[in-house]
Formats: structure tokens, C-alpha cells, sequence
């Protein structure tokens, strides 16, 4: 694969100065089209050491406005890092629309590593280039460029450069302890990045191969190519035909939904409700304690109909817990900041800390049942949600994080008589709101929604809880119980 | 002082009862009228071990509206707060206009703890209690809602509690292994609370001392004082008139500024300025890894005239730094989630973990600069800005930060040759806006307001270097000088 950057390139200063104007222009108009055009834009950059892969980066942001620009280095892995799943540390930093990130190694520098180092199996490694591809695809989907850039030295090249950096004491700093071990493990290190580039090399995210042997080919090579990859995004964007916003036309429901077969008679007397509540509270308690010492997080996530009564029920879940412990995310209308990402980002940033419970009063799924029932999302959007979710907690759980979902179900009439009875108590009519009334309408578009996200989002480690909550007493105690014995498990 | 809360107050059920829902519809009502306001709301919960601090928060967050509220508890600093200035923690959890933010302890946790213990001298309290004052004053003026408690129990009725809590298993976890230890300290606690509330005990952020004794007057006293510091603050503001935007009438420049006393006419031939380039980088490089190994960050403000060469100075300061060792941050208009925050709030959240390089392409120095001249921010509001400055540099000049303020000048001539020259080259043309030129008519008030800034926000541990730039090269020979210097005397 790297015969054909092992070729010896080289550009004469003459070549260099008098092709750098044009290319300089023409970055910083693609860079203005990106912003207009509302692309976010990754870079990564990742290459043998001693390639110059800073020094690249400092050409980039001389080419174009580093206003524009973020870059992001992941050596360090803060605690806060540490506490959450693997791929925070680059949700937290993803470019928003019309921004360039530049990703120092990202997501492949550990896995390169890990393979070079021996650490990673091939059982590792596959996992480790899944959960690659899907970031990349979501990212890619939700209109991101993405560039990966592998900067090669051959043996001899690379051996060169080092000597040359060590007998410049200015250099020398630049030298960090590992690279003298890199140096000795170069066949590893074609070995390893070899295997990761041919599996990670799609056409949303292409991999370029760049010959880094002379400073002035690989800096104007690299920049050829952002400035192509910049043009033709703009360009496949403007010639894609716009998002169709129109509301879908009404799907059939099936003839029998998952929500049918909750039996919504079941009920509590308030004697057993009570003594239920009280008993579940307290061990609820004790067990958040104790996950709290163990470090393990829950999160909860909370739909329903509305006036289901997820108010009431996740009150029942935070009373037991010490307040010191639990956060509630509501869930409204994304801000300017959240609209310019994807739309799984405003979720990645209020993953707790360690040992935390996290209720989601509406969650992520909002993609798959308002945004698909009112048409705010396009189909093919909403339609690779599900993976994208199901994608997203897979993270939540493998990092050991207890998740739970819960459907609250109630029949149309018991939403009605709530709605009334609503309207007449004074501190309850903040709760109903015109578009209440609205969502009523739309009760069979949103049982198929329901029947489809339970279908391909209910998975083994994550799986989704319909509760029968025509009787409320019956809901609470359901859903204390699933969370205790949820927690029992993990602990 | 808490005579006043040891008399044993007490409410029955019945009286409990009656006046509950009232006040639920009360505070429900007052909540949403914040919300409509925009107000943000601060409610710090303190006070005795044992006195039902967590039921409080319970209480409050099942009697409003839980998806308006932010609870926050600071017992594990994480390492990433621990990279910056202290008070970053809460900064990073401010509630946004309209929300109300609870705080368990806040700022007032370590220095209450602080004493308690006998690590805080009076000097040392003085600095915290002065850091305090200065935070809520910020607040308040902000618009910000303030509310302070403190639980109290008297000795014997702490004894009482601790006693049942440790008789009843269920609420054993409960007790944190120092709680043993503050009931010894009862009188210390006693003592530290009412220095540290007779010294915090402001007019906007008066602290309310609640009799803990028995839960239902706890917890329904508090509701009734969050129930009319809410009102109070929505009646404020209906009152208030309504901030002048109007441009301030033209002031009067003084004859003679600090900007005249720049020698514009210094320069640097390009033979002296390649050598000096070369020595200064190479020199920067060293000192910034050697900063990066010791913790040590620095944050690098620009400011100054369109045109001036901020761009480039910025460049030759960071082609000269290890890529991943520094950020960019350029400042344009905030974001619709920074304008729910105090202005300063944008400027916190970028602040760079430990012992990295930060450069503000612009600053938090708008507000006195370009929100000034073009009335976009009230008299009030940019004269207090002054201190709002000094009171953020210095916490982060305490913190170990290198801060360094470059004001880059350049005469007006000056300016006119390279607007025109701007317009002229092709991939500079992205750089001049009709703004610039808007801009140049406002000189002479910008003058005045550099003038003050450079009085008012010049100290002596974060002084601003007035940078002579008709001549590009001398003003980047300048800067990095001081950087150096700067970097140098820190390590």
C-alpha cells in the first residue's frame, strides 16, 4: 500500500511559490463557501513519526482563517474523560456546521497503538474499526466532510529525520520519549496503519496517503487536497436536492402494535401502593449509594403520552435518591449551539460523571417519534436514527453505564379524562399546553411510531420497559422495581 | 444571631395542609413569570449537618417545575477543575436566564469548611469572602435572583437527629464518615457561619436563616421565601426602565491619550527582523513545552485597530508552538446560549486546561471597546465592566495563568493604506468588511475607550503592552519578546 509514497516526490521552491497564491485563495474561498454552506469539516491527521504532522497543521492554519479552525490533541485523558464513554472526548469537540476540527490522531490514534503495542486482538480490533465506521457514517450522513490523512516515511527517510532532529538541540524537545522506541518498530507501524486505512478507507471518509519525505510536497500535496475535498463538498451539497420537510403521507399501522398487548387494567390499591413505594424508596436509596461508590451510572430515559404522568413517576424515582446524586435532563427545542451539530450531541454532553443517575424527561428519541410524526425530521433522518441510537447506547453500556427505558402507556380515553381534569386544577394547567391537543390527533401515527422504535431499539443490555400507566400507583411501583432490580444486577 | 432560630418553631399538619397548595400554585406561577423575565435564579442551600439540606432540595424541585432546575453539589473536584481557576466550577453550571440553578454548598462550601477546620486564616478569608462578594455582585447586576439559606440546628436537636439517623438503618448511608466528626464541632460551625453570613449578608444576595428543627416549617418557610424573593425579583424588573440602547452622547476625548505616547515610528529592518523571528521562535518553542510540563498556562488577549496585524502577530506567535500545545479562540458574536449568561460566562468556558497556550483573537475587552462606542451595551453595564475585568484576570493571574493584554496600534494613515491594500489582494479580500470602514469613522471614540481600558484594567500582574505597529515586523519582534519574557520570569 505505501509503495506509491515511498516514490521520493519532491517540489522546487520555484514549483512551491508559484503554485502557493492560488491555492492559498482558493482555501480561503472554500473555506468561506464551507461556512455559507454550514459544513463541518474534520481533518485528521495522523502519519509515521517525524513526518512534520505539526508542522502540517501550522501550514493549515496559516492557509486558511484560524478563526475557522479548531485543533484537538488527545494525549492527556482527563478524569472527567475517563468517567464517561470512550468517544466523549470527541463528541465534546466535533466542529459545528460551517467549522473545520483538526483531530490530531482522533479516534485512530489509540487503536494504531494499541495494534503497533500488541494489545489489540483482532476480536479488539474489529470492535474498535465498528465503532470508527459509525461515527464516521453518522457524521458523514449528517452532511460532514471528513479528510484522514496519513503522513509516510520509509525506514530510511524516517531514520534521516530523527538524526536530523537530534543534532538540533532547537528540535530536540520535539522528541518525545516513545519516538525512539517508534523508530525501532517502523515495519509495525506500516503493518498496523496498513490494516487500519484498507478497513477504515470509505467513500464518505476518505483516507489520503501523502508522501512526507520533503516538507514543501507534503505541505502543498495536503493542501491540494483540502481544497478539492472543501470544493467538492460545497459542491455535492448545493446539487443535493433539498430535504424534503414535507410532512410523510400517513403510514398504515399494523394491525396489532407492541402497545396493545400492555394490559392497562392493572392496578395497585393505594394500601399496597404505599407500603410498595415506601419499601422500594428505601432500597432505591441504598443502592444509588452504593453505585455511587462503585462509580457506576445510570440513566434513565423517560417517553410517553403526554400526561402519561413521567412528571409524577420520575419525582418517585428522585425522592428516594440522595439530591446530591441524580440530575434531571428535560428534554425542549434544541438551542442555536445544539442545532449546529448532530443531533446526538446535545445528549453526548449531558452524560454524567461517574456513579450519577440521569433521568432524560424525553430523550434522543425524539428523532424517531415527534420529529418523524411532524415531519421536522426528512425520512431517510429519522429513518437512520435507530442505528444511530441503538449505536449510541451501546456506549452507554459497554462502558457500564445501567440504562433503562421506559414507554409510559395510556389509553386514549384515560388521556382525555387527564387533559380535563388538567384544565380545572390551577397548579397543574402549566401542564397542557394547545399543542397537547395536537399530539391527541396524531394518536395512530405515534403507535406506529412506538411499535417501530420498540421493534429496532430494544435491545438486550438496553431494552425498552412498557408500562401499563392507566393506573398511576401501578406505573410508579413498576418502574421503582425495574430500576432496583436493574441496579441490583450491575452492583 | 441564630437566637432567632432556636425557638422551636413549629407548624401541625393541619396548618402544613392548609397553606401547601397555595404556595405550590404560587411558586409554579412565579417560576414560569421568571421564565418569561428571563431571570436566573440562585438558590444556595447550606447549613448544619443533619438539618434536611438533601429533603429540601427534594421539596423544591417537586413543588416547581424540576425541568426548570439545576442541582449542583461540588463534593469531587474534578481534575479538569482543578487545571483551572476555582471558581470555573461554577461558572461552567451558572443557570441561563429563566432557570433556576440550586446550589448544595457552592462557593460558600470550602471556606465555611475551611474555617471550621482552622486551615483558613483571616487573611485568607478575607480573600475568599471578597472573591464571594464580587461573584453575587456580578450576578445580581446581571439580573441575577440570589438566595441564600442556612439550616440551622441547635446543638441539642443535632445530637437528637444524628441519633435517629443512626438508629435507623434505612437512612444509616445517610451519614458520611466526617458527619461524626462536625457534631463535635458544633460550636466551630456555629461560629464559622455567622462570620462568613454577617460578611456575605448583602442587599442582593440576602442570606434567609431557617429553623431546621422540624421538617415542616423548614421546608415550608423555605418555599414561602423562594415564593417571594421570586416575585419580588419579576416585580423588580417590570419596574425597572428598561436599559437606555441609545448611543451614549459623544464624550469628550482627553487631549492627550495613551495612545499618543506610542513611538509609531520604531520599525525593524527585515535583515534584524528574520534573525530576531528565528531566535524568538525557536526560543518560544522550548518555553512553551517546558510551561506545558510545569502546568503553566497562558492566555494571550489582541486587541486593536482593524487592520492593525493582529492576524499575523497571532500566526508568528503560534507557528512557533507545538500544535497541540495551543488554541485560537476567536471572538464574534455570541452564541444564543452565551447571551443567557453573563457576558463574562463565553470567556470562562474557553479557559485551557493546565499548561497549555491560549490566544484570544479579541476578548471579553468588547465590552468596553466596540459595545461601548456603538451603545450596545448599557452606560451602567460597560462602567461596571471595568471591575468585572480585574476581578476575572486576577483569578486567573492567582491561578499561576501568564496573561498578557496586546493592544496592537497603528495611526490612522496607516490603517486607510492597508484597507486599500486589502481590497486590492485577492485572498485578502475576505478580510475587509464595511464594518471596518464604520469602524474608522468611530475613532476618535475608540481612542477614549482604549484610553480607559488601559487605565482601569492595566495592573500589575496583567499590564497591557501598547505594541507599536506601523511597522508589522517590530510590533511581532515586540510581542513575542514579551511573551518570552513573560513565559521566562513564570518558570
Amino acid at each position: 500500500m505505501f509503495e506509491a509514497v515511498e516514490l521520493g516526490r519532491k517540489l522546487s521552491k520555484p514549483e512551491y511559490g508559484a503554485e502557493l497564491p492560488d491555492l492559498r485563495t482558493g482555501l480561503l474561498e472554500a473555506q468561506q463557501s464551507i461556512r455559507k454552506a454550514g459544513l463541518p469539516v474534520v481533518i485528521l491527521i495522523a502519519g509515521m513519526d517525524g513526518a512534520g504532522k505539526g508542522t502540517v497543521v501550522h501550514r493549515l492554519n496559516e492557509w486558511l482563517d484560524p478563526r475557522g479552525i479548531d485543533t484537538h490533541t488527545f494525549w492527556k485523558v482527563s478524569g472527567e474523560e475517563q468517567e464517561r464513554p470512550y468517544y466523549w472526548r470527541f463528541w465534546r469537540t466535533l466542529p459545528a456546521r460551517g467549522r473545520i476540527g483538526i483531530y490530531y490522531g482522533g479516534w485512530y490514534a489509540d487503536v494504531l497503538l494499541g495494534r503497533v503495542e500488541r494489545r489489540y486482538d483482532t476480536g479488539r480490533l474489529e470492535h474498535e474499526l465498528a465503532r470508527i465506521a459509525a461515527l464516521e457514517r453518522m457524521l458523514a450522513e449528517d452532511g460532514a466532510l471528513i479528510l484522514k490523512f496519513w503522513f509516510h516515511l520509509s525506514r530510511r527517510d524516517q531514520q534521516r529525520r530523527f538524526k536530523g532532529l537530534m543534532r538540533d538541540p532547537d528540535k530536540h524537545q520535539v522528541l518525545l520519549p516513545y519516538n525512539r522506541k517508534h523508530l525501532r518498530w517502523h515495519g509495525r507501524f506500516v503493518a498496523a496503519a496498513e490494516e487500519v486505512i484498507r478497513r477504515t478507507d470509505t467513500g464518505t471518509a476518505r483516507w489520503h496517503l501523502v508522501e512526507a519525505t520533503q516538507s514543501r510536497y507534503r505541505d502543498l500535496t495536503t493542501g491540494r487536497l483540502v481544497l478539492e475535498a472543501l470544493r467538492a463538498g460545497v459542491d455535492r451539497q448545493a446539487k443535493a436536492p433539498p430535504p424534503s420537510r414535507r410532512k410523510p403521507a400517513p403510514e398504515r399501522r399494523p394491525s396489532v402494535t407492541v402497545l396493545d398487548r400492555v394490559d392497562l387494567d392493572q392496578q395497585l390499591t393505594s394500601e399496597v401502593y404505599g407500603a410498595e413505594l415506601k419499601k422500594l424508596q428505601v432500597k432505591l436509596n441504598r443502592l444509588a449509594w452504593k453505585a455511587h461508590r462503585r462509580r457506576i451510572s445510570s440513566i434513565l430515559v423517560f417517553e410517553g403520552w403526554d400526561a402519561a404522568g413521567k412528571g409524577s413517576a420520575i419525582r418517585r424515582v428522585t425522592e428516594a435518591v440522595d439530591a446530591r446524586l441524580f440530575r434531571v435532563v428535560p428534554v425542549a427545542a434544541p438551542t442555536q449551539e445544539e442545532l449546529a451539530q448532530h443531533y446526538l450531541w446535545r445528549f453526548w454532553r449531558h452524560l454524567p460523571r461517574a456513579g450519577l443517575v440521569t433521568v432524560f424527561d424525553r430523550s434522543w428519541y425524539g428523532r424517531v417519534l415527534v420529529e418523524r410524526v411532524e415531519g421536522l425530521a426528512s425520512r431517510e433522518a429519522w429513518s437512520r436514527a435507530y442505528h444511530e441510537i441503538n449505536e449510541f447506547e451501546s456506549q452507554l453500556t459497554d462502558h457500564g453505564t445501567v440504562l433503562l427505558k421506559f414507554w409510559i402507556h395510556i389509553s386514549a380515553e384515560e388521556q382525555l379524562q387527564r387533559f380535563k381534569k388538567r384544565e380545572q386544577v390551577a397548579h397543574k394547567q402549566y401542564k397542557i399546553i394547545p399543542e397537547d391537543w395536537r399530539n391527541r390527533r396524531q394518536w395512530g401515527a405515534y403507535e406506529l411510531a412506538v411499535h417501530d422504535l420498540v421493534t429496532r431499539t430494544s435491545t438486550s443490555t438496553a431494552p425498552w420497559m412498557l408500562v401499563a400507566g392507566n393506573d398511576k400507583r401501578f406505573a410508579r411501583i413498576e418502574i421503582l422495581r425495574t430500576f432496583c432490580r436493574a441496579l441490583d444486577r450491575a452492583l
